[in-house]
């Protein structure tokens, strides 16, 4: 293959895209590798397409050899196998829907696992057709609020998305285990450095699932790591519920006059000065914050929620939306408060919130829906609002005078609290890091939710219909691509890794001398005759600047320079980037560049 | 490659899916290449998915041969560029249209000469940039009233498009018989007969168009070839006007009573009995027949339109429909003609239609808009309706009595007469055969219609802004693969051609004899370790039976069989199809087979 840059459908800008707020983004549109079509739209250009489809070539390879089967959905589905699942419902705004001309209801679709359903259902009926993992690669579509940062949350995006079938629960591990290891492969050959961390599973529901992060700054998700190896994006952290503490011999709560303490360091700094305990002074910890929230569901619908949790953390909104999926979390507004005037700004105690105000005849809680914090537990005392402006009560005690976190975790409990750098890992393993990273794939253990929803069963060993169990698991393409970018890049533009580079060699020529000219082209024609991918720089009338510049921010992995030298018979080979134990610039002699050349690419490509 | 039919995703049937009116549709769902998801939208199974990929193989290499670049645009696109052309408007309810979360309106693409404008008006701007061809293999999208055929036609597809751009007409020209001879390498290479045509350009403008149409009686599109070598879409026919005739001498216009004849074959016979010709009887052709229709236009505005032509002939709806494009026509409707009580209904003559019925202060025809047929030409004399019921008037002529058809053919005619095998070919080559097609690629010499609409200049040699003049072409690659199923196939199943076939060789292990899997499955990893594609039905408790079938259904170019004849140590190697000139069954030592397996698929792939 041999590109030449006079008539590649290519345009390099010396300046970055006003609307670009990463690397990835600033550099695959300065460098001519994509195009805005619209906000969160795409166009791939010549560069761009054959980098993508390097990297599908490589999801392809590994996904076949792990015995999956590539098929190919369309994008535009009709609604009702999503109905009768509940996502037509769940997405809510984040799908785009339109009508046809007769007025039937359809979707852009943002995953697949209803039509891979029902495709097995039409195809299979025995436990000996599974297991069974098919996939394709295609185009996806999300409504995004906030499409932002290029290729890396698009509207129209480039998904690797597949599904397992399993007969049983073994199955289903095994098929997990398998895709695992396959992704493994998949981004080591990328070279994309990942961790895999625990997740939660959202709309897409399931038992289990995991996501494969590329630790990077600008990256979306927060993820944390012990020492001990526990890892999990900070939406899927759970807190520990530490021991109930025993309350028998806990004075009497007492409600004090607290006047503008609205917030919490008021609220200490007045305890400690009017309340003071004798053992230590009182801190943020020793508070119960109760915070208004507004539960916005898929169907539009608006319910207030109070989350109580120590006073010493704030509520992660995304930890709280993850928990509450699919519904989405705001701040409450004046008007939501002014609705609830049992609500007193500042001063909210869990006294008259949920199951504490009450119960109705039915047996319904009467105050505002009240989750909290699983600090909360059996014989924790606080200092918290009175529900009243200007007073607080203390030593409440959890257990006692309200309604405790259930230590099961499951009933008025939530994950809601932001997790903090040396914060104990769940399991034990270690005070927690944190970091942040692009989610580059998404696996899921679904269990039968879709099966069972859809009808999909086979017969088993004893002829026995029984439902089918599911996996799911993508791999965001086009932002993988994105990835690569961030992850190999410097300041003068693009670094990609040889594998999923768009050429091979980057061959300038350089001056006006005819005979650098014949030199180059010979060089690249030979190149390419021997399988060498090449993108050669004939263009008469531009600078090397400008050339070398261009190969800087194009980023093929290897520039190979005829020029000046070519007097003294030699070439200069060099790396787009070098690196300690990668190649360094070297003059070649005419006759022996390819041989060297193409020992290099080779070095590259196996490296 | 080796896939195992005990493991491969596909389910063949032995019955023909109830909505399946071709063979493509019927065999490529019952053979498992394709399942329907919605009305004209296919999700493609594995075997299919391997044979589309092939197509878009050869059609991407031959365009890159011609020096076409890849891109590829996203399918969901923001309304402003196409409202800007008028296709936003002209589209119509053909189009899939739909909004975002922010009210934006946006479409599924059906075709991109928009969105190619502005992307080389964004990179591109001297005349030093051009010759440029750009094409994408992509995801296209049409709201047809009526999908039908399978792939055929059908709401989501896959089509080739390709747009030139070049800066003057004779640089169009080039491009496009470049792209015209590109068009005859890839159906060539595929195996897919074709007949190239004039055509109409319909919505999409420009000066000129062709259809590549592959000749099947179950096209959609009917066509016409001389003896002398024209060819045209019947679409793009022509009528020569025939010479006007001096009517000094022609007798006056005289009405007659001639009771129930609201039809031509009773005003013919009326005619001849009460009013007989002294030459000749009266034909069909001697009258005048004015048909009423009703235009609708993409803004659903709706206008009454007669049409008068020779009454031995009848309109042609497609005909006239693509001379009113985008106007879409329907017959007219009880309502339309009760709004019009000066439209007499079977006794509609010329004297009260358009322009003869006389002009209003502005100069605008006072009666309904009429359109004549080309032959109607001064001094032709015509038996037609008086407007009155009841009664004709004979001797009414052209050019005396009514407006005649203006021989520049621009003004008051229309070609909407039905054409027939017979008629002269408008280059005078001789009488017309019919014959019907599939429309398998069309391409348009655009001009600068698009790039005026959107402002995409470059500067020329003298730095003076030009308007760049463009080409676009497209070919439906799967509809190209339903073609290719249409015209390889027999009543046993599909027949692929080498090229495209989903694998080269289909090895079927017949029996339950263990030597003979284990020599069958021997050769299928020999075969495909030489780069062989290999089906190989490895199916243990399958019969001899339904594995032949399902080999016939798939249609594999070579079976073969690994059986019974194993104990005489040779196998059964023999063609889906024998032909005249291709291999037939023979029977081959084992030791042997490899090799002569080999050299067939050697043979088929280069034929």
């Amino acid at each position: 293959m041999l590109l030449r840059m006079s008539t590649l459908f290519v345009r390099t800008l010396r300046q970055d895209p006003a609307d670009a707020e990463v690397a990835s983004h600033r550099l695959l549109v300065r460098a001519g590798y994509i195009r805005r079509a619209a906000p969160g739209i795409y166009t791939w250009l010549p560069l761009g397409l054959r980098v993508l489809r390097k990297v599908e070539a490589v999801v392809r390879e590994e996904m076949d050899a792990a015995g999956s089967q590539e098929v190919h959905f369309p994008a535009l589905l009709p609604k009702e196998p999503y109905e009768v699942t509940g996502r037509w419902t769940e997405y809510g705004p984040n799908i785009f829907r339109l009508k046809d001309r007769k007025g039937g209801d359809y979707l852009l679709a943002p995953t697949h696992e209803e039509l891979f359903t029902l495709l097995v259902k039409d195809l299979y009926s025995s436990y000996k057709d599974l297991p069974l993992t098919l996939y394709q690669i295609q185009t996806k579509y999300r409504d995004e609020v906030r499409p932002r940062a290029g290729l890396i949350r698009g509207r129209e995006f480039i998904m690797k998305d597949a599904y397992s079938f399993d007969v049983d629960d073994a199955g289903l591990e095994a098929s997990y285990q398998t895709q695992r290891d396959t992704y493994r492969r998949i981004f080591d050959r990328l070279g994309l450095e990942y961790v895999i961390v625990a997740a939660t599973s959202g709309a897409m529901g399931g038992s289990r699932s995991e996501e494969f992060l590329t630790p990077t700054a600008i990256g979306e998700d927060t993820y944390v790591r012990s020492a001990g190896g526990y890892t999990a994006n900070v939406e899927a952290v759970t807190t520990p519920a530490p021991p109930a503490i025993d309350f028998s011999g806990a004075p009497a709560s007492h409600v004090e006059d607290t006047p503008d303490t609205p917030t919490i360091d008021s609220l200490v700094a007045v305890a400690n000065e009017r309340f003071p305990r004798a053992d230590r002074p009182w801190t943020a910890a020793d508070t119960l914050k109760n915070v208004v929230l507004a539960l916005v569901r898929p169907t539009g619908e608006r319910e207030l929620l109070v989350v109580g949790l120590p006073g010493d953390r704030d509520v992660d909104l995304k930890r709280l939306e993850a928990a509450m999926s699919p519904a989405e979390v705001e701040t409450a507004t004046p008007a939501d408060l002014a609705a609830r005037p049992d609500l007193v700004a500042g001063y909210i105690g869990p006294e008259k919130l949920g199951e504490n105000a009450g119960l109705d005849a039915k047996g319904a809680p009467l105050g505002v829906r009240y989750l909290l914090d699983p600090r909360i537990v059996s014989g924790t005392r606080w200092i918290t609002g009175a529900n009243s402006a200007g007073q607080h009560v203390f030593d409440l005690v959890a257990g006692r005078d309200f309604l405790a976190a259930a230590q099961d975790g499951a009933t008025n409990t939530v994950e809601a609290a932001e997790v903090r750098a040396g914060d104990e890992a769940p399991d034990g393993s270690g005070p927690l890091e944190l970091a942040r990273g692009i989610e580059i794939g998404h696996i899921f253990a679904l269990g039968r939710k879709y099966a069972a929803a859809l009808g999909l069963t086979v017969l088993d060993h004893n002829g026995k219909a029984v439902v089918v169990t599911m996996g799911s698991y993508g791999i965001g393409v086009s932002r993988v691509l994105a990835a690569l970018a961030e992850a190999h890049h410097d300041d003068a533009g693009l670094a990609w890794p040889p594998q999923v580079a768009p050429a091979h060699v980057h061959v300038v020529a350089t001056g006006k001398d005819p005979a650098v000219f014949e030199a180059a082209e010979s060089l690249a024609a030979t190149l390419s005759s021997r399988g060498i991918e090449v993108l050669y720089d004939d263009r008469k009338k531009v600078s090397p600047g400008v050339k070398f510049a261009d190969a800087e921010l194009l980023g093929v992995p290897l520039v190979v320079v005829v020029g000046r030298g070519l007097a003294e018979g030699v070439v200069e080979v060099r790396p787009r980037r070098a690196g300690p134990d990668g190649p360094s610039a070297e003059q070649v002699p005419v006759a022996e560049a390819p041989d060297r050349v193409a020992e290099l690419v080779d070095g590259l490509l196996s490296s």
